[in-house]
Parts: structure tokens; C-alpha cells; sequence
């Protein structure tokens, strides 16, 4: 179907064969541009995060409306931004291995790509492979705020040796560094959120100011995701913010009241209706993720997912029985945009009901 | 890589990029091979369900060993067996609107499928399309024994009504019928998963009884999976098995000890080691599912997976710190087979250490 797309547009709904990932575009560009208010207003800079919709189509948006560059957590999604043409990306990963570090380096000829590194023995690496290649890809250190992942410890002298080690490099240029506070970034609870985000934002600064006194710059000190962009423009030693949710949002940010709408759903049939009170449809969990929860059905707050299957959406009622026939459509509002989104090949992007465009989700299947 | 890949023939673990999915041969072939005797011996029938694999070169060794045909979960993976050239295919699930139903049609043409029906209406519309294309698909009942999902209740009048009215249809071939025990097929407590098993497989039985009290014929009669896949060969009335998960295995059937061993594994990469007691490695939610319990990684019994973030995992060492070095590869087991290959567009398959094929996964990411 990627390769014949054409005579599909102009479509509705009913005419669409399900399970399929549908983008509201009206809503789309409303969070976008939302976002981006807030950014000019703030004065700070916005690099969204791509790893939720992985789609070139979106990143172009969102670089449209004022986001400086892009964010990437893997190597294949960094390589299908490039190829819409995308120049200034953030990897903000650890690149670990001949492999990757020759397809990072491959990327640095088309690209400004910035790369996270936490470890001395990568730097030289990189710092080797960026010689041979004759190319100069910049690095953030990834400093470890307090999700305790990946990361040089915050605060620590092996942090101001990092950044010594890599402001040093004659083939890499030392640009600053990153912190992710990802553990706190979607917690419910705003005051637990806000307060678990101050301490981790705070614990980079600090580590800015070290690394400051030890006489190395930070140009580019850079945290946060949707859950918590607005602390993180409020402090002066941050420089840019990695949000990317915001754009197509799912049930978890939904119930944090951030002012951005649902624009992602899986359209979906009723399969079977086994009794009054249950209804199965065709979307399960291969084409939904359930580990920030299960799915909302979208316009339908008398139905429950209750289940997922493989291949089935399992819903009852709250109360009473339901008039759904089989053959009949839903939507389902996702629990988890980011791994949903990595289910499905193409997006298909809707705008006052009618089919505009069957975007690739390039960014998704490629080996890291 | 799916097009060039006969340069990697032969390429050892260290030499493929990760994240990366692995079939071990010698296991796939051990497990198919078991399994194939219990049939031999039993005298009934396996029909082995690829939803698992989703792998066409998988599915053929089944049939080489011996199973009756294939069973699927969706179109887009009936089709893409009958692509390979598989002819015996059910379609243990209702194929629901006019897209779809054209799609069985068509399949109808290039293979002898078999479709589950559960109701009276698609039964019709199934009927009048077949009559009109011109082909003649085998039907069989789907009765909800139990799991509650799909499927007309067992014993029920209505199921024997169903089996009138497919079995008076022109151009469908009635066979029989079909049931799942899906909610206690993999229950670690094998008293309580014999028992809800065998309640379930005694209302399928009781099912057949009835139907065939009413005169009509049970040519097929086809149940049960991986965890119970022995107790349904024990009853007289059920005729084929559904089976598919022995083949490759996973950490929640492994729990079973049901006697076949682990052939998938996820080959990932550390890429960090923030302190003495953490590894992370490349591999997160996108390349494996946790709704089955975490991964375990394979030949560590020293380290656990805790948690899996969308791109990384995160391990800890049980007690004492690791001397795993970045860049060093581990394997995961994954927790849900089904669901990981799913994420996943290719398995690379291993004999000896050496990659032998490299294995699209062609009946992932296709509408349903």
C-alpha cells in the first residue's frame, strides 16, 4: 500500500481497512503550534523528541513552526530524518560500537549530527573514527540527573574530566550536555512531578556551573520532555528542551492536563458481539501497547477496554448493553503513543474526516 | 538489508548490528520435531498456529514435519503464507466487512482456506461473496468455551443453528468447528491449568455432541495451544491442535516445563555502565514486550532485567558488581515470544554461531 497511495486519498473512515494508525492533522498542528507559542514566549529552544512518531512528515512540521532541530533515541531513526532532509539532529544516545560509530559517522557527511556520550573510551573512540573520516559531529555529555540509566554521574569530577576530555578532541566539536529527569517526566501527580523535575533540572545546572568553573563553555545544556517543558524554561542554564509527546499525546499525558489534545488513534472494527455487554474488535496488542495502561475508546465513555489480545480488543460496558454492531468502527485513543506508534508501518494523516496523506513511520524496524 | 543480504551469510553473533532478533536453529528444529512426535503418536492432527512467528520459512518446517496445514490470526498473515505457497490454512478468526471479506475471496483462489464464523450475518455476507467470486472457503464455528472472547457459547442452541445454517450454504464447506481456551492455556499452576482446560475442551466435546445430535457432520474439531496442547489429544472428539509457541518458546511458556527449550533470543549491546551494579543495554520496549514479565538474559544468571525503557534495558546485578565491558553482547529471552516478533521485520537465523538466513517476518505490519 506504501507504494500506491495515491488513489487512496479523499477517503473516510469507512473506507479505510482497520486495524490503522490515524493522525487527526487539525489537532496535530494545534499541539505543534501550541508548543511552539510557548517557546517563543519563553525565549529557550525547542529540538522535539522523534522517537514517538518517528515520521519525517511530523519533524517537518514541527521544524516549521521554530523547533531548532530534531531528537533521536536511535541511530535508524536519525538515518530516515536525514533522508527527508533534516540537518541538525541530536542522537541522544550512547553510539556504542565499530558498526554504529562508521553509520554515525556516514550520517556526519549529510547531516549536523550531535551525539550523547557518558564514557571515555566511546569519546576516543568516536574522536578516532571522526579523523579517519574527516568529519566533525558534535557531542553532549549525558549526565545522569537521577532516572539512573545512562550518564556520567551529575555533579561528579568524572563529569568535569568528561567535558575536559571532549572540548580536547580535535575532530569532535564539545558542545555542552543533556539530562533526561524520565523516571518524574510523566508522573500524575503535579506537585510529585514538578517538585521530582526541579531536583533533577537542578542537578544539571549545578553540573553546568562545574563544568563552567573548570573553564570549559556549555553552549548547549539540554533536558525535559512534555511532562515538565514549562520548568525547564524557566531555568537560565538551560538552553533547549527534548518534548516530543505533545504532538500526538496518548492516555498517559493525557491525564496530566498539559493543554494538548488527542490526535493519535487506532481506527478499529467490531468483530463480534458475544453478548449485549461485551463488544471484540480487531485492534489488539500487536497494533497497542499496554504498559502505560490500556486504551480509551475514543467518543464512547459507556465502553471499557477491559483486555487486550493479540488480535483483539476485548470492551464491556459500564452499565447496561451497547448497540454496536459488528462491522461497525471505534477509535481507540492509546495508552503509550512512542511504542503504539513503533507497532504500525504508516500514519494515516486525516483532516476534516477525509484522508490527506499515508505517511511511512521510516523511523520505525530499523536495526538500532 | 532484507535485499542484500546474502553478504552477510556466515557473519558470527559479534558481527550483526543490534538490536537484532535470533532464532537458534538446532532448538527450532529440536522443539519442531518434538512436537511432531507427540502427533505421530497420538494420531491426531497439528495445525500449528503461525500468529507466533509470523515467518514463512518457520511455518514450512512445521508442514515438513508433518503438521496438517497452518492456522493464522489475521488476513495479512494468511496472506503472506499463501505467498510462500502454504495451501491448508485456517483463519481462526472472524473476517469482519467488505475489504476483508474481498481479501479472503481472493485468498480463496490461491489456497484452501478455512474461516472462523461466529454469527448468522457474516455468515450470510460470506455466502452471497463466495458465491460471487466464485470460490468455495471451509467454514468452522467458533465457540467461546470458556475464554469469552470471540465465539458462540458452547452447548448453546444458537451454536447448533449456526452449524444448520453454514452446513446448508452453498457455496462455504461446512467442517466443523473451533475453540480457545486462551485464559488457562498458559497458567504456570499446571492443576489449575489442566483443570480450566479440560472444562473448556469438555464444552467443545459436549459442543460437537450436540451439533452432531442435531445431524450434522464434525469433520474438524480443532482447540488448545502450546500449554495444553497434551490434554486435548486425549479427547476422542477434538481432531487438531493449534499450537504454535513451541517453537521458538518464551520466558512465561519456559515456566511451564512443558520440555521444549528457548530458540529466540534479542542480541543487544551495552552501551553504558553507569556503576559497578547496572548494565544497560540497547535493547527497551521497542524491541521486546513486557506484558508477560520482563526478559531474561540468557547465561547471566547474575544479572536481572528490572526494567525496560522504549530503548534501552536496564539490568542490575543480583549481588556484587558485573565486569561486563561496553560493547560486550548479551541475549535476552524474551518474555512474550508473539508480541517481540512482532516488533521486529526480520529473524536472523543461527546454526553452529553462524547466520544461515536471514528470515523476513512477512506477515508482520500488514492491516489486519
Amino acid at each position: 500500500m506504501a507504494d500506491t497511495t495515491y488513489e487512496y486519498l479523499g477517503m473516510g473512515k469507512a473506507e479505510i481497512d482497520t486495524p490503522v494508525l490515524l493522525v487527526e492533522l487539525e489537532v496535530l498542528e494545534a499541539n505543534i503550534a501550541r508548543m511552539a507559542r510557548h517557546f517563543r514566549e519563553s525565549g529557550k529552544y525547542l529540538r522535539p523528541h522523534t522517537k514517538s512518531h518517528k515520521t519525517p512528515a511530523i519533524a517537518l512540521k514541527q521544524l516549521e513552526a521554530g523547533a531548532i532541530g530534531i531528537t533521536c533515541a536511535k541511530l535508524g531513526e536519525a538515518e530516515a530524518m536525514a533522508d527527508a532532509g533534516i540537518q541538525d539532529i541530536l542522537m541522544a544516545n550512547e553510539v556504542i560500537g565499530a558498526k554504529k560509530i562508521t553509520r554515525l559517522m556516514a550520517l556526519a557527511r549529510r547531516c549536523d549530527i550531535m551525539v550523547a556520550v557518558d564514557n571515555p573510551q566511546n569519546l576516543a573512540q568516536l574522536e578516532e573514527a571522526a579523523g579517519k573520516a574527516g568529519v566533525k559531529p558534535r557531542i553532549l555529555l549525558e549526565i545522569n540527573i537521577g532516572h539512573n540509566r545512562c550518564g556520567v554521574a551529575a555533579g561528579s569530577a568524572a563529569a568535569v574530566e568528561l567535558a575536559k576530555a571532549a572540548a580536547a578532541c580535535r575532530h569532535l566539536r564539545y558542545c555542552g550536555m543533556m539530562g533526561y529527569e524520565g523516571h518524574v517526566v510523566d508522573l500524575e501527580d503535579k506537585t510529585a512531578r514538578d517538585g521530582g523535575a526541579r531536583e533533577c533540572l537542578q542537578r544539571l545546572v549545578d553540573t553546568r556551573a562545574a563544568v563552567e568553573g573548570a573553564g570549559l563553555p556549555v553552549e548547549i545544556c539540554s533536558a525535559s520532555g512534555t511532562g515538565d517543558y514549562y520548568l525547564a524554561t524557566t531555568y537560565a542554564g538551560i538552553t533547549e528542551v527534548q518534548a516530543g509527546s505533545y504532538a500526538l499525546m496518548d492516555v498517559a499525558y493525557g491525564k496530566l492536563g498539559l493543554g494538548f489534545d488527542h490526535a493519535l488513534t487506532v481506527l478499529t472494527t467490531v468483530i463480534s458481539r458475544p453478548s449485549p455487554e461485551r463488544v471484540i474488535t480487531d485492534a489488539g496488542l500487536k497494533s497497542l501497547t499496554p504498559e502505560h495502561g490500556l486504551p480509551v475508546v475514543k467518543g464512547h465513555p459507556e465502553l471499557e477496554c477491559h483486555a487486550l489480545s493479540e488480535e483483539h480488543g476485548r470492551l464491556r460496558t459500564l452499565q447496561g448493553s451497547s448497540e454496536l454492531q459488528v462491522g461497525e468502527l471505534l477509535e481507540f485513543i492509546p495508552g503509550h503513543g512512542c511504542t503504539t506508534i513503533n507497532l504500525h508501518d504508516q500514519l494515516y494523516a486525516m483532516r476534516a474526516g477525509k484522508l490527506e496523506a499515508i505517511w511511512p513511520v521510516a523511523g520505525r524496524g530499523k536495526v538500532r
